[in-house]
C-alpha cells in the first residue's frame, strides 16, 4: 500500500495514532506548561539521499535519529524535552509501512527520552524530507542554561563519550570500509552501527551535572553558567565553536577514540573520524576543575576529560590537540560539512 | 551566485542577518517568555512545484506566505506570535538572491504581525522545501483559547473576510483563467493576486473579539470559550470541521463571495472557489449571538455573518448552504486537497 492509495487525509488518520491526542486536532497545539519555564526550540531537516538512505538506515532508525538529533540539541542547552512537530514531505510512491516505521522510531525515541508528537504537516514531494522541530523547557533566567559563550580559562573540557563510532558505523553500512570490511557479528561493529542508527541524547549527563552543581555550588560555592554544546557536527567543530564563542583557546591532550577503532582502520583514520566524523550526538562541556572529575565518574561509560580551555593568543590556533608530546596540531572547522558542495557524497551529512 | 558557490556555512552567515541575534548561535533558542503563558506550536511544509512555483510567486511572496500560513494558525487559536524556525532544503543551483528574497519576505511578514526568526536549519536537497514552525503564546488555561470543538447550537458563524480571492489570484497567475484572462491592471485582479501572494493573518479580528468579550462578559455576563479555525483548507472544510468537532450542524445562508468574482468567472465557479478554493487564511468563528453583529462591525472590511450552528440530526448533512430559498446543498470535505493523489496539479495546494 502506497501513499497515493490512501491520500493525505488517509495518511493523517494513520499518523494520528502516534501523536498526543490531547494536543492534535486544532490549528495549533497548546503545550502543557509549568509556570516559571521558558520554551527552548531547535529544528533539523533530514533529506533522503543526503542525511539518510534506505541503503544504510531502516525507516525506524531514520525516525529515531531525527528525533534524537533534535533532543540532543535540547540536552546541550540543559533543557527538558516537551514536544516535537514533524514536517514530512514524501513521494506518493512511498509505502505506508515505511511511514509507520518512521513514526514508530520517532515515538520510541520520545518514549525513552521524553516528549510527545504535538502535530505536524504531511505533504507530497519528489523527495522525502523530514523536518523536526523540538520544543524543550528551561527554568526562565536559570543559571543552569548551558551556552557556548560562557567557558572560562582553566575550564576542563569533557565529553560524554567516545567520538567517531557513528562515522565508523556509517562507513560499514555504506560498504565504504577502508580495507577489508569487518564481520558484522563483531561486537565493536555492532556498537558502531548502533551509534550511527540509534544515537542517544545525553540527558543523563546533564542530570548528573545538575546534581553535582547543587552539591558543590549550593553548599557555599558560587554558581556560574556552564559552557557546552553537542557534537553533532563533529568533535573538532564543537571544540572550535566553544573556544571561539567564549573568546578562548582549546587545548586537547587526549582524543576520545572508540576502543578498537585504531586497530580496525589505522591510527590516522581513527583520529580523523574521532575529530571530524560527526553525528555522535555526545556532549562537549567546559567544567570548572572542581566539577570535572566528579562529573566524569558520575556519568561513567566513556565520559572523559579531553583537554582544557586557556587564554587565547594571536599567534596560536584557536583549538589544537597534542598529537605527540609537545607537538600541537590545529583543529579546523573546514573539514565540516558543506551540504551545497556538489562533491557531497550520499549519506555524508 | 549560487548556493554551491558559498556552501552551507556561507549561506548561514548570510541568513544570520534575518534572525534575532539574541536567539541564534547556540544549539537551540531560548525564547523570551512572559510568566503565565503556554507555548502554542504549529508547522507547515511548502514544497516547490506543489505549494509554490516561480511561475506564480516571487521568492519574497513565498517567504511571506509561508510565515503568514503559520501565523494564521496561531491567530486561529487566539495566540500571539513569538518566534518561528525555518527548515530549508534547497538545490545547490538556487541563486543566493532567491534565498535572500525568501527570507526578506519572511522577515517582512514577521515585522508586520509579530515574531522573530529564532533559528533553523539549511540543507541540500534535490527540491526546494520550506518547513516553518511557529511558536505563539497564550495565557495558560485561558478561556480565550479558540478551539474547534466548543461551538454551541445557536452560535452565529462569521468570517473575517471574503473567500475565493486567493484561488482566483492563483488561477490568473497560472494562466488558467476560465475564459479570457482579465487585464492585470483591473483592481479586482490586483486584489486577488495579492490575496494569493500576500495573505494577512487576522490577528486584528482576534483583538476585536478579545475587546468585545471583555466588554460583554467581564461586565456581568458569563464568559465561555469561542470556537473557530482558519480557512487555509477552504471555507467548506472549516465549516465542516467546526461542526463535526463540536457535534453540531452548520447552516450557511450567505456565501462570502468576493465582489466581481461571479461576474468574472460565472456564478457556479465563484461559489466553488469561495467554498473550496482554500488559502484565503481568513478566520471562521462561531460567536454567541450577542457578540456577532458587534464583532462584524468592529472588524469591518468584508467581515460578515454567513450562517448559524444548529443541533445535528442523523438525516441531514453536517454542513449545508442555502443555494436557493429553502434549498440546501451539502458541503463536503471531499473536494479538499489530496496531495498524494497523482493527478494533483502543480501549485494546487
Amino acid at each position: 500500500l502506497q501513499l497515493v492509495d490512501i491520500g493525505e487525509a488517509g495518511l493523517l488518520t494513520q499518523l494520528f495514532g502516534f501523536c498526543d491526542r490531547t494536543l492534535v486536532g486544532d490549528d495549533a497545539a497548546v503545550l502543557p506548561w509549568l509556570a516559571g519555564r521558558s520554551p527552548v526550540v531547535t529544528t533539523d531537516v533530514l533529506v533522503d539521499g543526503v542525511h539518510f538512505s534506505d541503503r544504510t538506515t531502516p525507516p525506524h532508525a531514520i525516525g529515531w535519529r531525527a528525533i534524537a538529533a533534535n533532543l540532543s540539541d535540547l540536552a546541550a542547552m540543559g533543557a527538558e524535552p516537551i514536544a516535537v512537530t514533524v514536517g514530512l514531505s514524501l513521494p506518493g510512491t512511498v509505502a505506508i509501512d515505511w511511514v509507520e516505521a518512521l513514526y514508530g522510531g520517532m515515538a520510541d525515541c520520545l518514549a525513552q527520552f521524553g516528549g510527545v508528537i504535538a502535530g505536524g504537516d504531511v505533504t507530497r514531494s519528489p523527495v522525502a524530507v523530514v523536518a523536526i522541530t523540538a520544543i524543550g523547557a528551561l527554568e526562565t533566567d536559570s543559571s543552569r542554561t548551558i551556552r557556548r559563550d560562557v567557558a572560562q580559562a582553566g575550564d576542563v573540557i569533557v565529553v560524554t563519550g567516545n567520538h567517531g563510532a557513528a562515522r565508523a558505523g556509517l562507513a560499514w553500512l555504506l560498504d565504504d570500509w577502508p580495507g577489508q570490511s569487518p564481520d558484522p557479528a563483531n561486537p565493536e561493529i555492532i556498537a558502531w552501527i548502533a551509534a550511527h542508527q540509534y544515537p542517544r541524547p545525553r540527558f543523563d549527563a546533564i542530570a548528573q551535572l545538575d546534581r553535582l552543581r547543587r552539591e558543590v555550588f549550593d553548599q557555599g560555592g558560587v554558581d556560574r553558567p556552564i559552557a557546552g554544546m553537542d557534537s553533532s557536527d563533529g568533535l573538532a567543530d564543537a571544540v572550535v565553536q566553544l573556544a571561539r564563542a567564549s573568546g578562548l583557546a582549546a587545548r586537547l591532550d587526549r582524543l576520545p577514540i572508540p576502543p578498537g577503532l585504531a586497530a580496525a582502520v589505522g591510527s590516522e583514520r581513527a583520529i580523523d573520524w574521532t575529530l571530524y566524523g560527526g553525528e555522535d550526538f555526545e556532549l562537549v562541556l567546559c567544567l570548572p576543575p572542581e566539577l570535572a572529575d566528579r562529573w566524569v565518574q558520575a556519568v561513567g561509560g566513556a565520559a572523559q576529560v579531553i583537554g582544557v580551555m586557556v587564554d587565547r593568543t594571536d599567534s596560536e590556533p584557536i583549538a589544537a590537540w597534542q598529537s605527540a608530546p609537545g607537538h600541537w596540531s590545529a583543529l579546523t572547522q573546514a573539514q565540516g560539512f558543506q551540504h551545497f558542495a556538489v562533491e557531497s557524497s550520499i549519506a555524508q551529512p
